[in-house]
């Protein structure tokens, strides 16, 4: 999907790259609220001057520029965007919710993150310890929405963006495995927010195309198991 | 240290532990803001149930207990206190001022950090390469805080609160392996902000004893080299 949308009034420029999570939150964002803007379209294996000059520590995307300011770091990145265009609001008020908010999205880039290191990038009894390691911090999501639509309660909020590649990055890498972790039985609430998440408005128009993903799973975890490129 | 300062109008909980950085933010915060409370001094090898009730999922202080609302995570801890009491503000007004700290802030907690795992705990080749990989993390602080007081510019903000460790429990720790990261040559603007920072009002006054802190790093790094209990 490209993006050629105008506004005269602003620059804001996303450096994103297709596959990429932390790119879509920022996408996710600023298309909740309404904001227009530019994606710059990186190849990873090929990163541009530009990202490299606005993101020199981690010469990652996702990237924000607004109006000649550069933000990275995708949680960072959805904080500016809430403080900056206050419509659709992404934290409650409350600065106690907007703790749990935050707690959230960070327990899931500290602790539910590892499925991908610790499950998705293994095989075996290391593959096996990482699910059960990884099912008791699905626990405590599960424990977080149960009774609620969305970890923001009744709209899409930092949270559920932060957590949104659990209802899709993770299913199709679970298909290609042959695995499940977000299973019915167990985690009944989690497994209605993958599927409330991954098909709200503007949520299910941006994600990323399932066959090609699919594809790259599968050539990252061949390299990572080191096994080289599968046929 | 002993905190018995009471409110009437606000219960204000810390559960601390004296030895531990993220810990003191927290403390450092509500003081910087003048705000009272009370500390509850956990001992880490024996954790009270409280702080197991309050913080089931990392089972770890800092913890922030306000009329009854808990808050786990210190950086998500420094949010809350900065939005909850407004004077003396952590973070600037301004969003990309904002989320310039917040990204230093996280910067520390991700990758400078590695300190502790890949030079404080390792020796040899091993804690060579830790070196080598700091040093990259720790030339970009320092370009951060060339020409400025502190992170937070003229006074203490969040990110000097959260780098606030490399101040003093940093400069122990190098004392006792005979190795100096932030060298004065290497790194002159933030060895000035070291110093600064250290010697702060409200900072200067919290630290934990010094020699009671070099004897837990000895014993932390002897058993992480697997060398049993130091004589």
């Amino acid at each position: 999907m490209d993006e050629r949308k105008y506004n005269m009034a602003e620059e804001v420029k996303v450096f994103s790259t297709w596959s990429s999570p932390f790119a879509l939150r920022v996408i996710w964002a600023l298309k909740l609220k309404g904001v227009e803007f530019d994606t710059i379209h990186e190849d990873l294996s090929s990163k541009s001057p530009l990202l490299l000059q606005y993101n020199p520590i981690h010469k990652m995307v996702p990237v924000l520029v607004h109006n000649g300011k550069v933000i990275c770091e995708s949680l960072v990145i959805l904080e500016y965007i809430d403080e900056t265009w206050k419509q659709s609001p992404l934290l409650p008020e409350d600065p106690h919710q907007k703790a749990n908010a935050r707690f959230w999205a960070k327990f899931g880039d500290d602790k539910v993150s590892s499925i991908w290191s610790d499950v998705l990038m293994k095989e075996g009894k290391e593959q096996e310890e990482g699910v059960s390691a990884s099912m008791e911090n699905l626990k405590y999501l599960e424990e977080e929405i149960r009774g609620k639509k969305f970890f923001g309660g009744e709209t899409i909020g930092l949270a559920d963006i932060a957590l949104g590649w659990l209802a899709y990055h993770l299913v199709i890498f679970e298909e290609t495995l042959g695995l499940k972790l977000i299973d019915q039985e167990k985690f009944p609430s989690l497994a209605a927010w993958e599927q409330e998440f991954a098909n709200a408005p503007i949520i299910r128009e941006n994600w990323p195309d399932r066959d090609k993903l699919a594809n790259l799973f599968g050539v990252l975890r061949e390299a990572n198991l080191g096994k080289g490129t599968p046929k």
